[in-house]
C-alpha cells in the first residue's frame, strides 16, 4: 500500500505511525529539483539500480548526462512543483538485462539484433541500444496515496558499439551511422512504449515520454545529450518526435573539433590564460561547456594545481571568481571546482545568472 | 620596488604599464577575508614555500588547522578592510630549515635541543619545534607603495615527537608534557622575536604577532590549534600572552575521548542515525567539531557513500540538507561534503549562522 505522508511536511519525526510506515519525501531544498520518495526512512531506489554501473564498458559521464538529461525533459512535461520523483519500480533488473541484450531464442525481448556470427567491425550486427533508465512520476490521489501518474523512459542509443573478439581481449569498434541510430531507435521506442503498456503496473492512460539519448564515446570528457523525445498520451501511440539539438563540448577544443560558438571559447580561454600562471607551477584549467544550438546554456570549469598552503587556496578561490566575473560569460549556470593535486576538492565557485552573486566556498578542516 | 595597484578596482585589465608590471590583488570575494598581493600577474608565494609539506611526518590537517588559526589571530590585529595578506617574504626557506634543525656547532640557530646520543623514547632530546609559518601584513603608504606593516609568525609545538632510530626504520614517539610544551614554546618565541627584530627586511616597531600551535597527533582525524598568542608592539619585547581554549574533536567521539558537549554530539548523532540509513548501502557520516570552550563554534561533516545514479545524489542531497535543518546546531556555521565511494565530490551543503538560507549544490556534468 502507498501511503503518501510529509509532503510539503519538514517535520521528519516519527511521532505518527502512518508516516514511520508509509511515504515520505526528501523535501526540495534544491530549487527546481524534484522531491523523491522515501519509505520507512529508506529511499526507495530503482528496480534496475546499479545495471548501468555494472557495464564495465561504460563511460560514467554519459549515465551522469543520461540521467540529467531526462530530469530536464521530463520537467517539461511534470512539473516538480506537481509531480514527485520516484526511481523507476515497473522496469526490474531481470527485465533491463533481457531488453539490452541480444535477441536470441532464449532471449525474445532483446532490443539488439542477433549475433550474425561476425567478429569484423563492420560486418558484425553491433548493439544499438546501450541502456535504459526508467523515472516514475508521482501524484497523490484522493486517498492520500501516492500513484503513479507519468513516466519518462531514456533509451541511450551507440554511435560506437565497444566489443572484444574474446574474454578479456583487445576492444575493438563498430562505428554506427547517425541515421541508422535514429532508426534503431525509432524501432527500439516503439517496443518499449508497447510493453510498458501491457504491463500491469503501469495505469492506463498515463503520459509516457520516451526521450532518445547518443551516447559519447567512452574517451570523451563530456557525456551525451538527449536528441529526441516524444509524449506518448495514452495507448501505444508514440505521439510525434521532437528533435533536441543539444551539444557538450570540452574546452580548450581538441584538434579538429569545431565548437558551437568560438566567442565563448575565447572567453574561457582568455580566463584560463590569466589562471593558470597564477602559481609558479601550471594549473590545469578545462571545461565543459553546453550548448543549444549555437547557445552556450552552461559551464562546467574544472582547475587542478598544487597547493602548498591553505592561505594558497584562499587566494588562489578569490582570483578566480574575478577572473570568472571578468572574462566568462555571466547570463548561464557557471560552476568551477578546484582541485589539489590529490585530486581532493578544494574550493568551489558558483553563479547562475546574471544580477545573482558569485558563490564561493573554500573547503576547510578544523 | 613595490607598486601597488588595483585595490579595490575589479579591472584585471593590464592596460597600464603600472599595473602589468607592479602589484595586483586577489580581489576579495570571499566573505571576510584577506585580499592577496599578486606580482606581474603571479601569486607573491612564500619564500618557504612548501617546506612543511616536504616533512613526510607532517599530517595535512595540522598544515590546515595551523594556517588558519593564524588567520584567524591575525584578523583580530590586523583587520582584512585595513591590511592586505602577503605570503611571507621575510623567512625564506634555508633560514626556516636551520631554525627548525636542532642546536649543533653547524647550525647555531637551531631552536631544538641538541642530540644528546640516546635512541630512548624516554631519555632523548625530542624535536619540540616542528613548524614555523610566516604571514605578512601589508598597507599602502602614501606613496601607493605597499609595505611591511604587520607580520603574524606561528611556531608548531609538538606534543608527540616522531623520530626513526634508522634510516626508513620503524617509527617511536617521544611523548612531550604540555607543561614542557608551553616552557618550550616561550623560548622559541622569544628567540624568533629577537632575530626578526634584527632583520633588515622587517620595518621597526610594526607589530608582530606570535601564535602558539599545538600539533595534533598524526593519526589524528582533525588538526592541532593555537593555544597562545602575543602582539610584540616594538623590540624583543614579546608582550603578555593570551591563552585561547579552541579544541577540534571528531564526532562520534572514539573511545574514552571525551567531548566538550555531549549535546553537539548527540545532535550529531542523530542526523547520523537518520542519514545513515538512506540507502540500502551504508553512508558513513563523520565530523570535526571545533570548540571554543564547551561553546561549539563550527562542524564539518564529511559523508561517504556508494550512488548509482545522479538523482539519488540529487535526493540524498535533499534529504540531507532536511536533515541537517531539523537535527543539526543552526548558529555555528556548518559544512557538510558528500562524497562517493570514488572519493570524488557529489555534492555540498552549507549553512554560516542563525537566519541565512542553507545553500544546496550537487556538482553536476555534461
Amino acid at each position: 500500500m502507498l501511503l503518501f505522508a510529509g509532503c510539503g511536511n519538514d517535520s521528519m519525526s516519527n511521532s505518527s505511525s502512518a508516516t514511520s510506515k508509509g511515504f515520505q519525501t526528501t523535501g526540495r531544498n534544491v530549487d527546481g529539483e524534484y522531491q523523491g520518495v522515501i519509505e520507512d526512512g529508506h529511499y526507495l531506489t530503482s528496480k534496475s539500480r546499479g545495471v548501468v554501473l555494472v557495464k564495465d564498458s561504460e563511460n560514467i559521464l554519459n549515465l551522469q548526462s543520461f540521467e540529467r538529461g531526462l530530469l530536464n525533459i521530463s520537467k517539461q512535461e511534470f512539473s516538480p512543483k506537481k509531480y514527485i520523483f520516484q526511481e523507476g519500480q515497473v522496469l526490474n533488473k531481470s527485465t533491463v538485462y533481457k531488453w539490452l541484450g541480444r535477441k536470441t531464442k532464449k532471449n525474445t525481448l532483446g532490443l539488439n539484433p542477433k549475433d550474425n556470427g561476425s567478429k569484423d567491425p563492420k560486418k558484425r550486427n553491433p548493439m544499438y541500444v546501450q541502456a535504459i533508465s526508467e523515472q516514475d512520476y508521482m501524484q497523490k490521489d484522493d486517498n492520500d496515496k501516492l500513484v503513479l501518474s507519468g513516466m519518462t523512459i531514456g533509451i541511450a542509443m551507440n554511435r560506437k558499439d565497444y566489443y572484444q573478439k574474446e574474454e578479456y581481449g583487445a576492444t575493438y569498434i563498430s562505428d554506427i551511422s547517425k541515421e541508422k541510430m535514429l532508426q534503431e531507435g525509432r524501432i527500439a521506442a516503439a517496443k518499449v512504449l508497447a510493453r510498458l503498456r501491457q504491463m500491469k503496473d503501469v495505469p492506463k492512460n498515463i503520459p509516457i515520454v520516451i526521450a532518445m539519448f547518443e551516447q559519447a564515446p567512452q574517451d570523451s570528457l563530456v557525456g551525451g545529450t538527449i536528441y529526441a523525445y516524444t509524449v506518448s498520451k495514452k495507448g501505444a501511440e508514440l505521439g510525434s518526435w521532437t528533435e533536441t539539438d543539444y551539444q557538450s563540448c570540452v574546452f580548450p577544443a581538441t584538434d579538429g573539433k569545431k565548437v558551437p560558438n568560438d566567442n565563448d571559447e575565447e572567453s574561457f580561454l582568455n580566463f584560463k590564460n590569466k589562471v593558470q600562471n597564477f602559481f609558479p607551477n601550471l594549473a590545469g584549467v578545462t571545461a565543459q561547456a553546453y550548448y543549444e544550438g549555437k547557445t552556450l546554456q552552461g559551464l562546467n570549469i574544472n582547475i587542478t594545481t598544487q597547493f602548498y598552503s591553505q592561505t594558497e587556496v584562499i587566494s588562489f578561490t578569490q582570483y578566480i571568481t574575478r577572473a570568472a566575473k571578468q572574462y566568462l560569460p555571466a547570463n548561464v549556470p557557471l560552476n568551477i571546482k578546484v582541485r589539489g593535486s590529490d585530486g581532493n576538492v578544494q574550493s568551489f565557485v558558483s553563479h547562475q545568472q546574471r544580477g545573482d552573486d558569485y558563490y564561493t566556498h573554500v573547503f576547510g578542516s578544523y
